[in-house]
């Protein structure tokens, strides 16, 4: 089944230890697709300026992604410029240049009204419920929010968790969404805002699954997924949309959502994004193969299987 | 079979958001020895003063420890005082009373010479040492260090540790003894220096344990346990000494040393760390059934098991 992501498809400029990588294709969205098509169909509302060419276009085609809700607008394409430090958790921003993605006005084209599944990229929350509202015959739906949404437009976005089934994100934004210091309890008060199940990522510790009480299927015992211990981080930007489109794309890509498919989808959540983080940008995530994926996965299965 | 643990008996001071204990029993030897108690038979060698009465030794014996190793000197007892914030993770000393633990040289008794299994709780490298080449048919060394001794006595640590087989410490001391901000990395070096496994704790993420090449058994892949998510921590003081009496205490319980019986050690190492949490001091330990630590085992193994 296909899946609809709506987000921030952009440029981005990054400095690391390992070297700069200058205006590359970047964006939630682009991680997100790229992630998701090795798993499903994959579509995309997004905005992009004049200098979105059609050599970047072609990377997300290549990879079999529906560019039909690509929306161009006059003037340049959102641009990020960013840097890490020692610590690749956390970077440094540079600037923003929001440009044509200040106004985005996300619209679905007509032929994407019968996707099943959507997922909310990191976007104002009031863009993210009209893009919900414009798709009634969905099956699920993901969301993604930040610290800078959780603090300056938090009304707007307890409306739209009421609209989203499973929202994903850090440890530190689901503590100030929550406003609780303990993970746990924190996770549980989410859960009341409207998601069914709530991911929080905990970067290189993996991440965990909270349920509500009942949720796709019995019990509310969460689940933890871990991380790959991984060497040489050399860009951790768009892991955890990366994540995300694992999770979401190995979800479309089964019959039934059960808290089976949901833990499985913790795992290729985490695979995809250990494979983001190899190269600068999403690079690595251009050239997979489908077997290195399997066999991601069955280390990360080993990595916590008792026999 | 049983297991020797060299360390300290103390007395504690614990302020927390959750009340205050005052001059409770503690010390890495006491929590490790309660949590290894429910596995398997323990020995103590440490040193406590005139201070410790009866009562206090009777927490250990009551759960079967042999404290037939446990020194008396003239003067009062180690008193440690600390106090936790919002940050659970990082205690700040408020006091630190080595007392007679300032001179101590531990002496193992005739009768434990015949210890398999052995760990070096967190003290003077040299002293470790010293406790280790007073043991000849030892089959398995556990170990634990800090910062202290990483930053003061580096060269008298990296002789103990030719002397250990597996090190258990935290993210912060692996990087520090590695001199590297790579965790994966800082394994590998780690396991150059003489463990043949080493045991990174994670705090609420969990625990790793990566393997020299071939030690233990086949390959080297790394495993992971995860800790439980616990809503209300009261008191995280010996949670890592825990962890290492359920890790050591299992391990000592089974008749051979495989890298399986080490996997399952790591999530036993988790439950007795987590029970460890719920109550100021070690008191939850004093209390526990075989059966809960079973059944929460269950729960740790349901947090990642996937069918």
């Amino acid at each position: 089944m296909s899946i609809l992501v709506v987000g921030s498809v952009a440029f981005d400029t990054i400095k690391s230890q390992h070297g700069v990588a200058e205006k590359i294709i970047g964006g939630a969205a682009t991680y997100f697709s790229l992630a998701a098509s090795y798993f499903t169909d994959v579509r995309i509302v997004a905005v992009v300026g004049d200098d979105f060419t059609s050599v970047h276009e072609n990377v997300l085609k290549s990879h079999h992604i529906d560019t039909s809700g690509l929306m161009r607008a006059p003037g340049k394409s959102f641009h990020w410029g960013g840097e890490y430090g020692e610590n690749l958790n956390e970077a440094k921003t540079l600037f923003t240049h929001l440009n044509v993605f200040e106004n985005f006005d996300p619209k679905v084209p007509p032929q994407y009204k019968n996707t099943e599944f959507l997922f909310l990229a990191n976007i104002d929350p009031v863009l993210q419920a009209k893009v919900r509202r414009q798709l009634n015959g969905v099956r699920l739906v993901g969301g993604d929010t930040m610290n800078f949404w959780i603090n300056g437009k938090r009304d707007d976005l307890m409306e739209t968790l009421k609209l989203v089934d499973v929202l994903l994100i850090n440890d530190t934004e689901a503590k100030m969404l929550a406003r609780d210091s303990s993970l746990p309890r924190a996770a549980d008060k989410v859960l009341t805002f409207g998601p069914k199940a709530l991911v929080i990522k905990h970067g290189e510790y993996g991440a965990t699954v909270f349920f509500r009480d009942g949720a796709f299927g019995l019990g509310h015992h969460p689940f933890r997924a871990p991380a790959l211990p991984i060497a040489e981080v050399i860009d951790p930007t768009g892991a955890g949309d990366s994540f995300a489109g694992g999770f979401m794309g190995y979800i479309a890509s089964q019959g039934e959502v059960t808290r089976e498919v949901l833990k499985r989808a913790m795992f290729y959540g985490g695979v995809m994004g250990s494979f983001a983080v190899e190269r600068f940008g999403p690079e690595r995530l251009q050239s997979l193969q489908r077997d290195e994926i399997d066999e991601r996965f069955r280390v990360f299965r080993e990595l916590t299987h008792l026999s």
